[in-house]
């Protein structure tokens, strides 16, 4: 057997996922071997501070406060960037790709907003420029949808990309109201302090930018993606949610309706029975929808720093190991597709309004759904104070048809608050939902 | 661009997944060609009868009697098997990969009863043996383990890795019986008329074996995986199941413990909140528990010709891709593990008992168990008729203290039927479970 060749690694940052990398490496340099004949070595760390301390502490000499010292050293051929932000990051890799060297990123952000820049960039040096752990951590989507699914046309993509706010679904389902279930995510470290990201949707959303243009094989950014956060999600959805069999969750899709696409994130009521409900806690699930395969669902913590590190590593190893061939190394955007008009795309939905309790509401309501061609599947009402509270099941509609019904029926004197619409998924038909 | 070089195809088969794998080569050689830079065709296809009419006819002069028609081929560059049976794929695959054809294989059979083999001739001759498509059809679990998974240590598999007993164990959830569930996966083309490779576990310890191989980087033979099969399961256990937020599953399970590994086929009773609890209908699905990872879950159809063609295509995308690196074409299996004595497996355990209604019963049990260093979680009393049932989820134990204790526990006069006994699978501790 021959020797195995060293390959020098560089890291651009060495925090919780630098290090994690690097200890991964070392731990499991014989494991790498096997698989790729090399031994990968840390020689470079860019950090900012090489006095701090740190948790697994690379060997002397390794850290650099010096972009040039990874930039020219001929015995790294391979960099992981997994210091985050866009810049300085951006430069820095656009600076390695265009000297040859292949990049690994752990970078959501950098991939999300500037991915058309740095895969131009890749394709032009003929370098590879992977990025599975930018999205979900350690669950290997990216390398599924290119290499497993290359033949299966996916058309659909749904996932819980988002930990924190799937953890504070899961326990408002639990009994907690929502203030208590952020608390409880901030007290385990699941949240920061400003939880805007996660609640908003905006994490979520450059996850499904990335899903949706590995999948599609067409750009798609941030701009591309309607959002909406958990914001306005109460206990009182969740109790819904459980009459009908179903669970809240913050969903991201990507659909592709007669080859023009729809991406968005958004809450959505999930029928028990759908692989996605069973996603509890900060865990993360992506399920793939495709000509051949009907679907697949990869479940798993979607964030963590050995998390991350270890996809980091996969795209080290997967790297080295098809470095000179022409796998998988263009751009994985090959078309540019249309945006569907967002009002076009077609989902069963969960109404919920607070109606006067008087004769004809109900037929009031009806008749403008009805004048926009959308049908009720099921519908209960029951008293509330001062009125009665309507829980409608939708049919599957065009958005833009629920929209203006609901217009028309919120100018209605009979009707109270503004009503709250969700999508539902459910594999089942909406009518044998529960109420029993 | 450079043109596109041809790789010719051979197909050992050309049944529903051989017919299914030339659609997806003719349909998807765009995006093939994406992946690799070559378009890849099927040229010959070995089979009894080229009379017969085929569901996608290949061009004329495709199919073949004569093996050597491949073999002899040098514009064939790369080969699968999709025949099914032990001989003659066997001895064909041995001679293409003598010839240094690399091969697909879709074999479960082949590849857990002829491993050893047929990587050790894939390893002389330098070619890739690939076989994703053994274990779970579209699933990639195999990828997944090899490549994003490689850092890992995985130390754990478990798997629900057979879609007719899933189907049946869903269905007498539903109320059925297991003679009604088993006609139905029958009436609907998910079990074969004799259903006994699935309902005894032995189609699931076939792709245990292999998933236990590729994850522990040791060969584990049929002859290694202790299988038990629904015989004896009824609807008494999906009920009592059901009390305890529990519900049946066939769960194959690969645990390596101290270095040593236990690999078992057996119906267990799966919490509510377990990943694999979700898997309902014909689905499979394989959880990988691993050190950097905590788990990761895939879930899919495990069966059907088109998600199995898939997998098969997706394996020659890899083989071509990759071809001239060096990268995992070695054998998976770099170790020689030893098995866990099976007693030492430890496991919570339900256990089903039905006594005389006296006093003193239960005292006599609980001492029986305690003896054994066998602890109570939890215990039921209900009456039936002509006593009582003792419904008993046990803490962990070894299995040798369990069947010890249960030894002991049948030779009570008070005691009636044989006890039944199966493993819990839960993340909860099990004092959690239901009865609430």
């Amino acid at each position: 057997m021959k020797a195995p060749v060293e390959v020098g690694v560089g890291l651009l940052g060495y925090g919780t996922v630098g290090s994690a990398v690097n200890r991964l490496l070392v731990e499991s340099a014989d494991d790498i071997e096997r698989a790729t004949g090399h031994r990968l070595r840390v020689v470079r760390a860019l950090v900012r501070d090489p006095g701090r301390e740190r948790a697994f502490p690379p060997e002397p000499g390794v850290l650099t406060t010096d972009p040039a010292a990874i930039l020219d050293d001929p015995s790294i051929g391979v960099v992981a960037e997994v210091m985050g932000g866009i810049e300085p990051a951006r430069s820095y890799v656009l600076d390695l790709l265009a000297r040859g060297k292949p990049v690994v990123t752990a970078n959501k952000q950098l991939v999300a907003q500037r991915g058309a820049e740095l895969f131009a960039a890749a394709a032009a040096a003929g370098v590879q420029l992977r990025f599975e752990a930018s999205v979900c951590a350690a669950i290997p989507v990216i390398k599924v949808l290119r290499e497993s699914l290359v033949v299966t046309n996916v058309h659909r993509v749904l996932g819980i990309v988002n930990g924190t706010t799937n953890f504070i679904l899961t326990e408002m389902e639990g009994g907690a109201t929502f203030e208590e279930a952020l608390a409880e995510a901030q007290r385990r470290g699941f949240a920061e302090a400003d939880p805007t990201d996660d609640v908003s949707g905006a994490d979520a959303a450059a996850k499904m930018a990335i899903l949706a243009t590995v999948a599609f094989g067409s750009r798609v950014t941030l701009e591309d993606v309607e959002v909406r956060g958990l914001e306005g999600i109460t206990d009182r959805h969740v109790a819904a949610a459980r009459e009908l069999d179903l669970v809240v969750r913050l969903v991201g899709s990507a659909t592709l309706v007669d080859g023009k696409l729809d991406v968005r994130v958004r809450p959505a009521l999930v029928d028990r029975h759908h692989p996605l409900a069973a996603v509890e806690g900060a865990f993360n699930a992506v399920m793939l929808q495709g000509d051949a395969i009907r679907e697949i669902t990869l479940e798993g913590p979607g964030a963590g720093g050995l998390e991350t590190a270890s996809a980091v590593v996969a795209d080290m190893v997967s790297v080295i190991g098809t470095a000179q061939t022409g796998f998988l190394q263009n751009d994985a955007c090959w078309r540019t597709l249309e945006r569907l008009p967002p009002g076009e795309l077609r989902s069963p939905y969960y109404v919920h309004l607070e109606v006067d309790d008087r004769p004809g509401v109900l037929a009031h309501v009806a008749r403008r759904l009805a004048a926009h061609e959308v049908s009720v599947a099921r519908l209960v009402q029951a008293p509330v104070a001062g009125g009665a509270a309507l829980h409608v099941v939708l049919h599957e509609a065009p958005q833009r048809a629920v929209d203006a019904a609901l217009a028309e029926i919120v100018q209605l004197p009979e009707v109270h608050a503004p009503p709250s619409v969700l999508p539902v998924i459910s594999d089942r038909g909406v009518a044998e939902l529960g109420w029993a």
